[in-house]
């Protein structure tokens, strides 16, 4: 009952009026067990003139009295009978509810459920169906009639519980439905209807269900630790024009937990939410992210397996911290240590020089980064793949256009509901890319250019992620993430100004920010053919063409600073595999969480990961 | 030219005679410099019947001599002209053949690039193509021949260099060319001709390219480390009549390196093969092994989603050992402990609990167990799925043959042709199904029933995996893995022999063997709603019906011995999730390699693993 204050107004019914005769509040019952006063000086002893009555006057008073008495004795004992039968076991709705013992599949009827998202007046008005659903919320209205909010998912439905005068619905019936405790999964027999004015509480308007008969078989506990509809409650703007998405640290529990809005509702947090999950996860904006999620990796498949791709599996357990640095996770691995990937690019290289011409993987990537930001996970979703080409990187960064317009496309193409869904808890305009598909390319260069056009003071060779350099940091892991996104956002607003889209790519990035495989540029030696892809201003992808030349690649190594050596442990491996003959290849790694929240514009990367880790938290 | 030696014999081609009539092996020349040796008493001083010549005979015979001898010095320096053309600048075929820069993206031409499994005579009989290719291998044939094998993945084609008359390709280009190190990566243009006979030393046999330009884009070193030829060659029958496959232990690099085989060829042990994975991928049999492996996931997925699963993605790192005991790798996360999630068990039940109904991921599972088997890996890729039921845990049961079903056909459908590759190398039995696509289902019991009937020593509800209860194990994850196979493939080949399927279930397990979030039997306090899915007698899934009362949880986690605290750091979230209503659910683990090296018979885990990792292995 924890909700039923909370619930949504209901709505017209039909056949059923809300207004009930008998609309007696429980608990403050009339009580026929009480004889009725005996009058003193009753208004019936005198005439209205003042005057006493005659003998028969009264005589007949008398009569009318004890005729009276017997009629209110006789109501008060076919009340007592009425209780009784309520009290005792006369309900004749008894089989109809009630809690079902815990399902350990004794029996298969086959009796078939019905998914609610596939009901319309069409099919399904007038005829009973049977569904397991969750109970949004349920309330009493009054003694005669309870309404509740049942949910499957994203879809939701009104559902009435009227006692009848066949007593296959009874007033017990009726109180018990109306106090099942929220988030209760139930079983329920019900006549589907169309409603004589549209719903607006529930996701099916036209239709609700007056159930026959209703069964828990998944009891809730009374008090959830966050109420879902708390948990659902829209969400500011998350972005305006590109403005700066939100603070880049982490929510601080300690002083957010117990805020309250302007209307003196409570905010639940983010970090509220994360620590309550499995519940945070069922409202209707999460149930709807996550197939957007999953939505995202099919399409991702389908464009490249339609490329030729083939998806391959390689090891997060590597022998050492072979992409550089401190930024990994160190593992016990047996009597030895162990390392957890970075990214499954030296692998990935190494399966195109073992031939396999075109490959992706889908997989977790882990980072050991000290980043507290609305964008960092210590755990993410890479979608990685890698290709040889022919002549030019540019083929890569073809497939890789034609793969983000495919994926766009097909996300607005299949998933409109759960669009329209996410969007009323976190409004944003609509994600743009060129109607014509064809995406918009600038150089590094011509990048800086608009930058320092409108004020922003950058060298030509400046990373946009200049930060990194004040630091003097060397890590490739950290070159990658650890940088300022203003600069990055600043552009992208540009971008967006000039070019009308959230989508673009930075092609030719200068060689010092990039790892030791890259290649470096033909063009200017202070360049490479490295490119990043942006959505709303923010990276989602980084990728290059790699130095497939061993001896080039030793070079290179030799020529970092600190430099690196090739015939390290977590190395060795690598640089050997492309001794005996590797094609030019490129690719690049795209973080699946990171594409969901800002084509969404949910404005932080926790809110598109089921379980987020960062560096405070391991947990649920 | 390292491989020249144990290249194919070279078969008949279009328009050119193996037995090319300068067949003067390299090395010993005819030297024209040097002056015919003038005769003092040859054949031509007499006549035939002895008797000396005339002086006009003589005269002829002089002058003969003479026109001999300018006729010798006219071929002396026409020779001598050739050899100088050939030895200084003077080869008109330069331009067509050699070694090219290093790639780095410096134009795109868009020059078409074929790919060798699309050629037909009807197609491309006739016309110049241009492709990237391997060199196989590379002889000369003699000094105006030779003959390459160029391969793509799984495509491999005869391709010819012969010296012309008008020098587009000359005798340097043909010695250049027939000296190419195997495994160079090359760019050729050349006319597609079909072939007088079958080739059979090439994938393609009606089809040669004779080349017209050869370059060489990435060099192989000379030496291999293993020859791909070695590495390719048939190994013995993987599986007869399902007897043991190999040797539960790992190859013996110390005492199995230096093998040869009956013929006295190097037998290259899987351990060498792992070691120079890189080249090892190459081989047509693992091309195809991994074309395999990606269609069991896109057949996995294509399944599910259209059985309204969605795909999910649950952290690997998580807080404690949650599943139980010692087998579980230990992190370093930041300042404290972390752990690898040994399977997605936990996190996917959880996503059941938060409404997801059904869920599936494709994701690496990590277990820390000593176990150096044929079938063990410290890392394998895990095909999970879960989902919430109606009445019966047999309805998950029923989408997990329906899933494999489609997944057995669909391999059979779409990879013939990788199928033919592979088994020429591990020939072994078609895997055999029910042709209706019924599965089998057994009972434990009546597999027990089965063995005892056979001879087999068990009781009623000794597990399979009997070894286990004499080890006195009680962790979780070893009681799954930890166990003898013997008594499984008995089973599988008597259930062979009788029901002809090397595909079945066992339902209804032993409850002592199965983790404590496993739903017990209702027919029975000593059985569990768990079941094992087996190819080949070997176990490839494991599932069952979870508990999804948190109450019954507790109890059934207190039962368990040693008891498991509910309120641990690891399980408190996990248990937790269950007390705000969760819908009864089942589902299973598939092994991803161990589907594909049973499917295939390829008799162990690691030759269906691209980088597979054991306890003595994290590298490459």
């Amino acid at each position: 009952m924890s909700s039923a204050s909370t619930g949504p107004p209901i709505e017209g019914t039909a056949g059923l009026s809300v207004n009930d005769n008998e609309s007696v509040p429980l608990g403050s019952v009339y009580n026929p067990t009480m004889p009725p006063t005996s009058p003193t000086r009753g208004p019936g002893m005198y005439r209205e003139d003042g005057k006493p009555l005659s003998k028969n006057a009264l005589k007949k008073l008398a009569k009318d009295r004890e005729k009276a008495e017997k009629a209110a004795k006789r109501a008060a004992l076919e009340e007592q009978q009425r209780r009784d039968r309520e009290a005792t076991s006369v309900d004749n709705a008894k089989a109809n509810y009630g809690k079902l013992p815990m399902i350990r599949s004794t029996e298969r009827t086959a009796v078939r459920r019905v998914l609610l998202n596939t009901l319309t007046p069409e099919s399904h008005g007038g005829t009973t169906i049977v569904f397991r659903s969750r109970v949004q919320n349920a309330r009493v209205q009054s003694a005669k009639l309870a309404f509740l909010v049942l949910r499957q998912q994203t879809t939701t439905i009104q559902t009435v519980v009227a006692a009848n005068a066949e007593g296959t619905v009874s007033r017990q019936m009726v109180k018990w439905a109306g106090s099942i405790n929220s988030e209760s999964i139930v079983i329920v027999h019900g006549l589907v209807q169309t409603t004589p004015e549209p719903i607006k509480s529930a996701s099916i308007s036209d239709l609700e269900i007056h159930i026959q008969k209703i069964f828990v078989i998944a009891e809730a506990e009374p008090q959830l630790p966050i109420q879902l509809e708390d948990a659902s409650r829209p969400e500011p703007l998350a972005s305006e024009s590109n403005a700066p998405l939100v603070s880049d640290s982490v929510d601080d529990e300690a002083t957010r937990e117990v805020q309250l809005d302007a209307s003196g509702r409570p905010v639940v947090t983010l970090n509220s939410k994360l620590n309550n999950r499995v519940i945070d996860l069922r409202t209707l904006t999460n149930q709807a992210i996550f197939s957007i999620s999953s939505g995202v990796c099919t399409l991702f498949r389908e464009y490249l397996l339609q490329h030729s791709f083939i998806e391959v599996h390689t090891p997060k357990l590597i022998a050492a911290a072979s992409e550089g640095g401190s930024n990994v996770f160190e593992v016990k691995y047996f009597d030895r240590k162990a390392y957890l990937a970075q990214s499954p690019q030296l692998y990935k290289q190494m399966l195109i020089a073992g031939d396999f011409e075109r490959v992706f993987e889908i997989g977790p990537v882990f980072r050991a980064e000290n980043s507290n930001t609305h964008r960092h996970m210590t755990e993410f979703t890479g979608l990685d793949l890698e290709m040889a080409f022919e002549e030019h990187y540019h083929e890569a960064l073809d497939v890789l256009e034609g793969l983000f317009v495919y994926i766009f496309n097909g996300l607005k193409e299949r998933f409109g509901k759960e669009i329209e869904v996410i969007r009323k808890q976190y409004p944003v305009d609509e994600f743009k890319i060129p109607k014509d598909g064809k995406v918009l390319r600038l150089t590094f260069a011509e990048g800086v250019k608009m930058l320092k056009e409108d004020g922003v003071e950058l060298s030509e060779y400046d990373d946009l992620r200049h930060v990194i350099s004040k630091l003097g940091c060397t890590n490739i892991v950290t070159k990658y993430s650890l940088y300022s996104t203003i600069d990055e956002r600043h552009l992208g607003r540009l971008v967006r100004a000039k070019y009308d889209t959230d989508f673009y790519i930075l092609d030719q990035f200068p060689l010092a920010v990039r790892p030791f495989y890259t290649m470096p540029s033909p063009l200017d030696p202070k360049l490479s053919n490295s490119y990043d892809f942006f959505m709303r201003g923010e990276e989602i992808l980084s990728g290059a063409q790699r130095v497939h030349d061993s001896k080039f690649l030793e070079e290179r190594m030799r020529g970092m600073d600190p430099p690196i050596d090739p015939n390290s442990e977590g190395l060795k491996d690598y640089v050997d595999a492309f001794r005996y003959g590797a094609p030019p290849h490129a690719g690049g790694g795209i973080g699946l969480e990171r594409v969901v929240f800002l084509w969404l514009g949910l404005g932080n990367i926790r809110k598109a990961s089921a379980f987020p880790r960062d560096p405070q938290r391991v947990r649920p």
